[in-house]
C-alpha cells in the first residue's frame, strides 16, 4: 500500500481530531478510525465511521423481547443466547462505514453481497490510477487437480517468474495504452468511460462500503472461510480485526456459533448418535455420498 | 403521551452524558438526542443514533466521482446537484437509528417499507401496556365521498361522542380480557402469543427502526404527502423536523427536487409547452383523462 | 374455510383452462394450481403463479460454475451439493405467488421477511369481512412456564370456554361497531381508514405474496420449525406440501441439508469429537452453559 | 453475435416445444422465448422465462384495493392510475428471467441495481472465451469537454485507427497470455481465479438476471435514458422492445408517466405558473441556477 504524503497528512488530522457527542462510543474502534489497514499490495481497508456497539445490541434486544430477556442475566450471555437463535434483528442495529481500495476482480466478488450500500469510484468521471495487483510470489498458486475453484500447489522458478513477467508486462502496456487513448496529442482523447475498457481486472478501484452488523457477519462467514479466494479473504480478515475491536462479545459468539461451527446434514447427525453408542459406520452404511463422507470425516478429524 | 419518571430519568441521564468521539458529528441533532417528540395520544419518535451529515454525502459523493466533482463548488451545491439528478447511493451514506411509539395499524403501513431494519416490541415474549389511540375530535372524519381511501368532513356532535364512546369502550374491554386471559386465577393463563389476538389495531406498539438517508427521505416524501393517513403522516412531520436539523442542505434540496416537486406526464408537458406559446388548452384535446385533467389543473394553480 | 360459491366456481374455472406455453412447466405443481388448501378456520393457501423448477436451478448453475459443473452426474447430486455448500443464487431462479388468507397477528410475522412482493388486501379502501380466527380447544395452549415465548398445556374445561367465549364475543361486538362506525343512520359514516382500528388482530385479511425459492425456503426454515407460533406453522407446513410437488429434489435436499440438519457450536462438536474416542464429558467440562448444554443433548438423542 | 450452431439448435429446440399451463400466458412474449436479439458485437439478450401479464397486474391491485378499484373501468385504466399514483407493489407481481451476454464494464454497472437475482459465469470455475467488445467506429468517442462523464465527437481516421488498434491487440495479447497461464506445459497451470485478473474490462461475460417489473422498469428508466452510456442503453433498448410485447398496457402507462415525463422542482413549476400567466422570466429572477436553468430551457423546448 502507498499512500501519498497527503492522504497520510489527511488521516492524521482526521485521527487528531476529537469531538463531544452523546451517541454511544465504541472505545475499541475510535482507536482505529480513519487508519489504513494495508491488505495486499496497494490495498487497504479503513474504518469511517460506525454506528453502535454490544450495548445497542442488547438494547434493541430488550425492545423486541421486553421483559422476556431479563431471564438472561448479562449483555454477553444475551448476545450468545441471540446469536445461537439466529435472532438476527438486534445485530442490524449495528452499521459501519469502510474505505476500501481493492482490484476490481475481488470487487466483483464482494459486490454480489446485496444488502450494502456502496459509492464506488467511477471510471466513467475519473481516471484510474496505475496501481495493479501482483500477487506475491506465495500466492501464485496452481489450479487444483481436485477442486474446480481451488488452487494447488505453488508455482515456483520459471514458471512463476513467467506468469509475474505476462502479469506486469500486460497490466504495464494497458494503462499506458489506457493513457494514451484518453490524451491524444492534439485531440481531446477517448471518452473515460470507453478508455477504462481496456484495463485488467487486476487493477485497484476504491469504494465506500457501508453494512449493518448482521449482513457483515454473514460476508465474513462466506469470505474468511478458507475456501474463499485469497485475494478476498485478506479484506475479511482484516475486517474481522476490526470487529473483534468494535463488538468483542458478538465476536466471540460469531466465532462459537458460526465461524467454527459445523452445520451436520440430517444423515451425519444420524451417524455421530450411531458412533457416540460405539457404533462402527462406514461410508457405505451412512446414508451419505462418497464426498459427503469425505466432508464429514473432515469434520470429525478436525 | 405519557413517559413513566423512570422513563423521563433514563432520557436526561442519557441526554446528559457527553463522550469523545473521532467520527462526524451532526450538531443540530446533537441537540435532539433520546428527547421524546410526542405524536397522537401516546405515541412518540426518538433519536437513538445517526451516522454522518451532510459533509459525509459529499465525501461519498466524491470518491464516486473523483475529479468529476470538482466542477462543483460547494459541498450545498454538490448535494443539489446529487438530488435533481437523482444519483441516490451518496444519501445511503447517512444512517439514523429512531425509537417510534406507534399504534399497530401504523405499524401495519410503516412496515410495508422494505429497506430499513426494525426490532419490533414482542407481544408473544412480552405484555403488551393499556395504550391505545383515541383520535382527537377535529381527527374523526367521515368517509370521502369521491375518494375511497380518502377522509371527507369530520364528525360531529353525537355522531361523533358515539364513535369515540365505541372506540374507547371497545378498547378499553378488550384489554379487560386480554389480561383475564393472560392470569386466570388458579392457572397459568392464555400463551400471551395467544392472548395477543384479542387486542384491537389501534393498540400501541414500539419498535427501533433503523434505515439509510435516502431510504428515509422516500418514506417521507410518501408518508408526509397530503394523501398519506393522517396517522402516520404525523410520525412522517416529526421526522422531516429531525432530518432539518440533523442535514439541513439535503433537507432543503429535498423540498425542492422532491417534496415540493411535480412530474408531468409526456401529455401534461406537451400541454404545457403548448400553453406557454399562448395556446388555449383543454380537456378534450389534452390527450388527458378527466381525472388527470383535474390534477394537471391542481399543479398549474396551486 | 368458506369459500363463497361464486370463489369456488372462479376458481373451478381458472383450473379448468389449458393453454399452450413454451416455458419450463413444473407438472406436480400444475395440479396444485389455484386450489384453496384449507388452513386455520377461515384461512387459506394457494398457488396463483410459479416460474422455474428442478431443472431451472441446475440451468442457472450450469451458467454459473460452467464445464465445472460436468463432474456432478445428475441434477439431484448437482442441487444436493448446491444447497450443502450453500450456493445459493440457483435457488433464487425459481419464483412462486401465493394468495395467502391469513389473521392479521399471523400476518404481522409473516411480513417481517422483507425479501418478497406483497399485494394487501387494503381496509384504508374496502371493508373487512366478518372472519376471526378463534383457536380449536385443541390448540388453546397456556403459557409455557419455562419458555417466555413458548406454550404449555392445553386449557380445559371452564377455563378453555371462559376465553373462547371472550374471543368470541369481543370479536363480534369489535365488528358490530366496525359496521356501525362506517354506516351511521343519515350519515356517511366513518373513514374506512379510521374505523379498521377498532378492528382485533384476529381479523382475517389476505394478501397475495411473490417470493423466489432461496427465500421461500429461509422462511420455511424458521416458520415450519417446532418453536413457530402454531398459527404460522401450518401456513409453513401448507407451503412446504407445494414444494415438495413444485421442486421435488431440491425439497429433498432441504430436509437433509436444513431441516433436519443441526448446526453445532465450536464447543459442541469438540464434544462430539471427545466422546466419539470414547471420552465421556460432562457439562461442567464441555465449555458451554448449562442452556446449551440441555439443547446439545435434546440433539444427541433426538 | 456469434452463436455456435450447437447454442442455435438448442435454442430452437427450446422454441419447438410446446407445453400445457393453467397458468397466465403473455401472447406477446411466448413469441419472443428464447430467442437471442443480438446487442453490441457479441452480446445478448433472451428471456428464459417470465411470470404474469397486465392481466395480473390488475388482479394483483384489485386484491389490494378490494371494491375501491371498481370506480375505474378498465384494465389499462387501471395500470395507468397504479403507475401515475406510484402504486408499485402491483407491478412487482410480474417477474422475468434473462440470459444475457455482455462486456464486463458494463456488467459491473448493471449490478448496481441490487433487487435481482443474478447466476453469473464464474471465471474462478471455468474459463471464459475469446471475445471482447470492440465499438463500432461511430461509437468511439471522444471525452466530452462540456460533461465530465459524457460522450462528444465522434473520433476520425488516425486516431479512431490508433485507439481499434490498440484495443484490438492489447485485448489479444491479454488472452494469449491468459491461455498460457492457464496451461503451461508440462505444468497444471495457474488457478482459474488468478489468470482471469488479465483479462480487460471488454472481456464478454454472461449472467442470468431475474427480476420483478417494477424494478425492471426503474431499471430502464434509468439506463434506457440519453445520459446512460451507450454500451447498456442498447441492452436497456432491446428489453423495452421485449417489455412492450409482454405487457404492453404497462408500457404505454411507463412511457407516459415515467420514460417521457419531466419532474419539474417546485422553483420550475413555479416558473411555469408565472409565464402561464404570461410573465416573462428569466434566470435571475426564477430562483434557479444557471445550470437548472439551461436544463429547464431544455424541457420547455424539446
Amino acid at each position: 500500500m502507498s499512500l501519498t504524503p497527503e492522504q497520510q497528512a489527511e488521516i492524521e488530522e482526521l485521527r487528531s481530531q476529537r469531538r463531544e457527542t452523546r451517541r454511544t462510543v465504541a472505545g475499541g474502534l475510535e482507536a482505529r478510525l480513519y487508519e489504513a489497514i494495508p491488505v495486499l499490495d496497494h490495498g487497504f481497508v479503513r474504518v469511517i465511521d460506525y454506528m453502535g456497539d454490544d450495548a445497542a445490541i442488547v438494547q434493541a434486544a430488550r425492545v423486541s423481547y421486553g421483559r422476556g430477556t431479563r431471564a438472561v442475566q448479562n449483555d454477553a450471555g444475551l448476545i450468545r443466547y441471540l446469536m445461537r437463535h439466529w435472532h438476527s434483528t438486534p445485530f442490524e442495529m449495528c452499521e459501519i462505514k469502510l474505505h476500501v481500495k481493492l482490484p476490481v476482480f475481488v470487487a466483483r466478488q464482494w459486490i454480489r453481497h446485496r444488502t450494502a450500500n456502496v459509492n464506488e469510484y467511477s471510471a466513467r468521471y475519473s481516471i484510474l490510477d496505475r496501481e495493479f495487483y501482483i500477487p506475491a510470489p506465495e500466492h501464485l498458486a496452481a489450479q487444483s487437480t481436485v477442486n474446480n475453484q481451488g488452487r494447488g500447489a505453488t508455482l515456483e522458478g520459471e514458471e512463476a517468474a513467467r506468469v509475474l513477467d505476462m502479469l506486469r508486462a500486460d497490466a504495464g502496456r494497458a494503462y499506458d495504452h489506457y493513457e494514451a487513448m484518453l490524451s491524444q496529442d492534439g485531440q481531446q482523447g477517448l471518452a473515460r468511460e470507453l478508455a477504462r475498457m481496456n484495463l485488467p481486472a487486476n487493477v485497484y478501484t476504491q469504494w465506500y462500503w457501508k453494512v449493518d452488523l448482521h449482513n457483515l457477519l454473514h460476508f465474513l462467514r462466506l469470505r474468511a472461510d478458507p475456501h474463499a479466494q485469497y485475494e478476498i479473504r485478506v479484506y475479511a480478515d482484516a475486517i474481522c480485526d476490526l470487529v473483534k475491536d468494535w463488538v468483542p462479545a458478538t465476536w466471540g459468539a460469531f466465532e462459537d456459533y458460526r465461524l467454527n461451527a459445523v452445520t451436520l446434514s440430517s444423515q451425519a447427525i444420524d451417524c455421530i448418535r450411531r458412533m457416540i453408542k460405539g457404533e462402527k459406520v462406514s461410508q457405505e452404511d451412512s446414508g451419505m455420498s462418497k464426498g459427503e463422507w469425505r466432508e464429514f470425516e473432515g469434520v470429525l478429524n478436525a
